[in-house]
């Protein structure tokens, strides 16, 4: 069927629900080329601000799958699960799970993304690691899942190219923070990947694009309910993100905390996190009776996470970069931390040098924040609260002017949970 | 001032107003290429859905004839006053009107556009007179002016070339009928010309783009605050639209016409406006004793029309161009003709080669409708209604597509006013 643009476009511009045979035509326009950039923006614009029904993200989303390919992961004798979040700042928790899920029996085929605005990507982070490479042929992929149980790669061109211009138009136009759009970008990605089962960490929080528990619910909940119509049991958890997670925000200081994690040690929150996530990623491989903090103490998730870096070209004994210049912020005041901002931590680094403006900046590997302190933790006045690490001193001033205000200090604490929710 | 276009998108998104500054800065920015096409659709469908205060308006007109530069028609001795309408099926009444002022000590600087979809457009009449040209420069316009009293051409690049970009991109983003978009698109060219005062005929009815009322009185209000706001006296006048002017619709049908109405005959309805709008034109510029129905019936009006059209290359004693290719549409009944449908009859006359599908495509000058019946005539089963005019014969299936249902016969006839109301 063909449709005139306008057409497509007035449907949604009145309010109304565009149909299948719509939704087909505009997605499969847009990616050949024949429905415009403006046309499709003008689109954009109306959905963001008119919306779209369960049918029609269900429909959007299986036509930006088949854009590309999806990929048949059925030769593998192994469960396949992965999982996607949302986005952080702290957030390394593929580094240790993806090994960890895969030392426990199912195979994680991981395409990843790369950081934008404040939040770190996955493959930002492993490519601190001296020769990893974060591109892989099909037959590669396939091979490492088969052999090591876990990759985590760059995504090819055939995965969902309708969502791949799609995204960086919506980021050029104001038009990225639409549940329906965020909900069938991740989805066509991910449903696309071919994995059996999925589990979405949907953070909420300061340092997360949905700032507001009911607005993450939403969006976990279209998610939950796209991946049941393409029939991929989807099981999301909504976690913290007011707070960074763990006490590193930066590609190679989160590569050595996440080693900390797989050697049995490692922050709190982010083993605890790891440990929900693949507990919930176990469950839907069918394999809830085993107990990922095992695997993790007896260094069997270490074992897959060196074979998964060698596997990609990587070093996993090199030295990670450290960087050069470092300034320590100490607190001002004593009692104990109630408060730390991660939206702030999150500017902090990247203006130090770990973040990119656009899609083709380069990234410092060795620039980010440490934590010493975090919320529940007593300091004294002229104790070390952050250290920044940047390869250009003239960048700390920027990430001091970030961290105004990001820290409080006070006479008690309560903590939060740091899992809000689960919706399956 | 410089902005992210990003911000200034997501300010209307979120359903906040404008700042000048920022209003300023879009439109420069996007005239100069600094604000991408996909930009511009994005913010021009938040707008659409969000609306746009009076001042934001205003100041989005004021920036978009800042875009080029301001006609300077001081130096005419007399006083300087143009009509525009917003679009309709038949309208033919620039062609009697401005000679007809012009002949009444005005004079009328009219920079005209082509038709678009269904209406058609004063240039394309014009131009199915022999040797007739629509582009003059900036010369031989106020020379004309200067001379005749009367001018009517093509607009140049320099007036409003914001709107220009913007109209085009409208138009293909489904984006056009808005108010603010529509108010600011018409009133920045009108104002840039240069008049002393401003006539709108905004027309309401199925031929118009107004299709009701209400919202075509919101628009009159818009543009006559536009025009106020930047000091140049504005009244706009709501006709009907509901069924088209005259008896003809076509560019060289129109023509002869409106030679009929410059020699004291022609349709009492085109009459009717021709004089209506004429005394508005008149009243603006301090001439209302004049009565201009007079210089209709004694041939003033017709001496300017002879020396407009020759001073723009034009032979005002040559033959029009005639279609080669006829059809008749017979009444299948007896009465009094109740309802004639303008936009069908627009629809009618386009499929047959008068109107255009792309700003670039050419029209046929020759092609149209004649209407032998319009509403309040008696008619009998099997006399003509409808003449169809082509080049084409191929054509007149689809445009007796367009007509069905079209004209309703019935016992008696209530006349609708032709002039609504009118707006100062």
């Amino acid at each position: 069927m063909s449709f005139a643009a306008v057409d497509v476009i007035r449907t949604k511009r009145d309010g109304g629900a565009l149909t299948d045979d719509q939704i087909d035509w505009v997605i499969d326009a847009y990616t050949n080329g024949r429905v415009a950039e403006e046309q499709m923006s003008a689109l954009a614009m109306a959905i963001f601000l008119n919306g779209m029904t369960d049918a029609e993200i269900a429909r959007w989303t299986s036509a930006m799958i088949d854009s590309g390919d999806r990929m048949d992961l059925s030769a593998l004798t192994r469960p396949t699960v992965d999982k996607h979040s949302t986005g952080g700042v702290g957030d390394k928790i593929t580094l240790p799970l993806a090994p960890l899920v895969a030392a426990c029996g199912a195979a994680v085929p991981q395409l990843s993304g790369r950081g934008l605005g404040h939040t770190g990507g996955t493959l930002d982070k492993l490519e601190a690691i001296p020769g990893w490479r974060a591109s892989l042929s099909t037959e590669e992929y396939l091979a490492q899942l088969r052999n090591v149980g876990a990759v985590v790669c760059a995504a090819g061109d055939r995965l969902a190219p309708a969502d791949k211009k799609l995204y960086a138009l919506r980021d050029v136009t104001s038009t990225v923070e639409s549940i329906p759009l965020i909900a069938s970008s991740i989805m066509s990605k991910k449903l696309a990947e071919g994995a059996g089962g999925l589990v979405l960490d949907v953070k909420v929080g300061s340092g997360a694009f949905m700032k507001e528990l009911p607005t993450a619910r939403r969006l976990a909940e279209t998610m939950v309910r796209l991946g049941a119509a393409h029939d991929v049991p989807t099981v999301a958890v909504l976690s913290d993100m007011s707070t960074p997670l763990g006490r590193t925000a930066g590609h190679s200081l989160e590569v050595a905390e996440s080693l900390e994690v797989l050697s049995g040690g490692g922050p709190a929150d982010v083993v605890e996190l790891t440990l929900v996530l693949a507990r919930e990623m176990l469950g839907l491989a069918g394999l809830s009776d085993v107990d990922p903090a095992d695997a993790l103490k007896d260094g069997r998730a270490m074992d897959v996470w060196r074979r998964m870096i060698s596997a990609q070209g990587g070093d996993p004994d090199a030295e990670l970069p450290v960087a050069p210049e470092k300034h320590v912020v100490a607190a001002g005041d004593f009692g104990v931390v109630t408060r730390m901002d991660a939206y702030a931590v999150g500017v902090a680094a990247w203006r130090l040098g770990a973040g990119r403006a656009r899609k083709e900046d380069p990234v410092s590997t060795s620039a980010g924040v440490i934590m010493h302190r975090k919320p529940g933790d007593r300091v004294s006045a002229g104790d070390p609260i952050f250290e920044l690490h940047t390869e250009n001193a003239e960048l700390i001033d920027g990430a001091l002017a970030a961290l105004e205000g990001a820290v409080d200090i006070g006479a008690t604490y309560e903590p939060e949970p740091l899992v809000h929710d689960r919706i399956t």
